[in-house]
């Protein structure tokens, strides 16, 4: 996608071996990069944050790999990066199928073929998160296109929360893919935007992301959703996910399921945007996945632009009052309409799934 | 309550014919008084969120009702006063409620006796407030001691949304009362404080006020509480509300609905505490309580305290993405446990509210 006129992808390769990503924490208030120079500074990119978005985790993940493999072939070595970057971010499942896709390759081949294979691989996961989240898009965009026809003209109103956007994977994103197909296809298409707290990733990310392409969209409180809802100004939810189970639950940011517990309230079809590598077939339930708890410091402060163009971050709540911040929750299938793939899309439960990805048949 | 062991109500009037309200604007940053010398100044007070909270929003008309009558006692004021303070918020009923009682008492009696009757009327106004807050206090209390003999010892968690503490009210609070009391009795209690954005008045002031009491409590993102309900860490909840119609719906702070449903998913008993002063006996259906739209500024800029103690307003949100801002949402009565009011408590439909109000029946 684009900023500024010029075409970028989250995560690219550089000349000397070294591996690019956009600073996702300076996001909407400056654009710059950084530089990955060795797998300590991919998993520290992880933990803070400065990449997110499950397939963006996955992608920057094997990267790391890559990158710990130029300066260490060895098993241990191997190992190593792969136990440091599973570390960093215990809910989103992305980050397993990277690492052990990696691992796997690469445990059975020379030591001194590894750099180049893991280099080639690394590509090869961001090349094909571009190509699956183009697909997503596409059978979105059938979704948004019916459910289009039955408003007559009037415009889609379309409610996302947190960031599933092209900034969460390589390029395009999960559920927004199918919403910039439908803009750029025509369909009179406006946004709400939950603001995401408390790393307000929406209003952060999402805007800037849809700002960027010229998609008509108003942030608002996560609060609000709901009243929204309630007064027939949401025709349609999608969202991103960090880890679908077996049967159908959905680990999204935290406040997805209030926002699936309004929708299924007032009708409102409720879809999950997601590649196949997010879907965790060793879990059934939902309450099995474990839940990352950050800093309450996320929610307890808050950084902005100040009016002459500087950036602080203040503190916000009462002082000494403490903070906690469970970073997802988890959405029960019941609560989803359907799932939106890379292969289609399909029912939120154990048989929508295995009809789209029959090979996992038994292993589920 | 106390403020640094001072004892305060949240208005008082002054010798020489002013009122002092406490700023709520510069909570929990600052602590700063001021000073109503008119019927502008106290309409100014109420629409600029300085004081806020349904009760305080009554008793606040009130003293303007008194302070325009010092000025003008004729009838044109009176009526001009009414209409200007009415206009300020138009979700809040205790605020109609409040300004027909005194422009009810005030339009036949001599303008010599006005403006001394509606000083006095305004101080009934007020102290009659604390005495319903107390009451709801010693009911809601019932409720937690059940509530907490039901956990053999372990903390009783309650989750409460926005600001409905003795901030919001005159002293005590609606929502609140019940929660010191149970403080102060002993009961083993922690308090799940909601953010509330955009306006943040759980992390800024239940906060301030349940810290400044000693009462343990966690802030928590608007998002968090469904996980928290899923996870059986919030044993009841208790918010406040601006409208409640005579089947039972309830007008509350954006966001009160999400917690419902959650709650009502989770089978989390959800209670709303009120005086009698909240119920709308003209309107039956939720649905057609006016929501107050305020700036999409409250959402896109936040105030903080910077490290060195000064304070900031940053803006949070992409740059050019507009937002929305309604202030309140509609929860249906069937998600409502009960009603706390200061006569005791009932279900939430026609009956419940007839069986404490008799008084009522055939007016609804």
């Amino acid at each position: 996608m684009k900023i500024s006129g010029r075409h970028y992808r989250t995560i690219w390769p550089r000349e000397g071996g070294t591996v690019e990503i956009i600073d996702q924490t300076k996001l909407p208030h400056r654009f710059e990069t950084v530089t990955l120079r060795n797998v300590q500074d991919a998993a520290h990119a992880i933990k803070a944050m400065i990449v997110r978005g499950a397939p963006l985790i996955g992608a920057t993940a094997a990267y790391g790999m890559a990158l710990a493999m130029r300066e260490d072939a060895s098993d241990e070595a191997l190992d190593r990066a792969h136990d440091l970057l599973l570390a960093t971010r215990p809910t989103a499942v992305n980050l397993h199928w990277a690492l052990a896709r990696m691992r796997d390759l690469l445990r059975n081949r020379p030591r001194a073929e590894r750099a180049s294979l893991a280099w080639e691989e690394a590509a090869r996961i961001a090349d094909e998160d571009v190509e699956t989240c183009r697909a997503i898009g596409e059978h979105g965009l059938k979704i948004l296109r019916e459910a289009a026809a039955k408003k007559n003209g009037r415009t889609l109103n379309v409610l996302t929360h947190c960031n599933a956007g092209w900034l969460a994977c390589v390029d395009w994103g999960t559920a927004l893919a199918p919403l910039y197909m439908a803009h750029d296809a025509g369909v009179p298409l406006h946004v709400w935007v939950d603001e995401t707290r408390p790393r307000n990733q929406g209003a952060s990310l999402t805007a800037f992301e849809l700002g960027g392409h010229g998609v008509p969209h108003t942030v608002i409180a996560d609060n609000a959703g709901g009243h929204y809802m309630q007064a027939g100004e949401v025709d349609l939810c999608i969202v991103g996910t960090d880890r679908v189970t077996a049967k159908g639950d959905v680990a999204n940011k935290i406040g997805t399921y209030l926002k699936a517990l309004a929708a299924h309230d007032n009708a409102v079809p409720f879809y999950v945007a997601l590649p196949s590598s997010t879907i965790d077939w060793t879990l059934k339930n939902g309450r099995d996945i474990p839940i990352e708890e950050r800093s309450a410091d996320e929610l307890l402060k808050m950084t902005g632009r100040l009016p002459d163009g500087g950036l602080a971050t203040v503190e916000i709540a009462a002082p000494g009052s403490p903070g906690a911040n469970p970073a997802f929750d988890v959405t029960p299938a019941r609560l989803v309409t359907g799932f939106i793939t890379e292969r289609g899309t399909c029912a939120a439960n154990a048989e929508g799934l295995l009809s789209l990805f029959p090979e996992k048949k038994g292993k589920a």
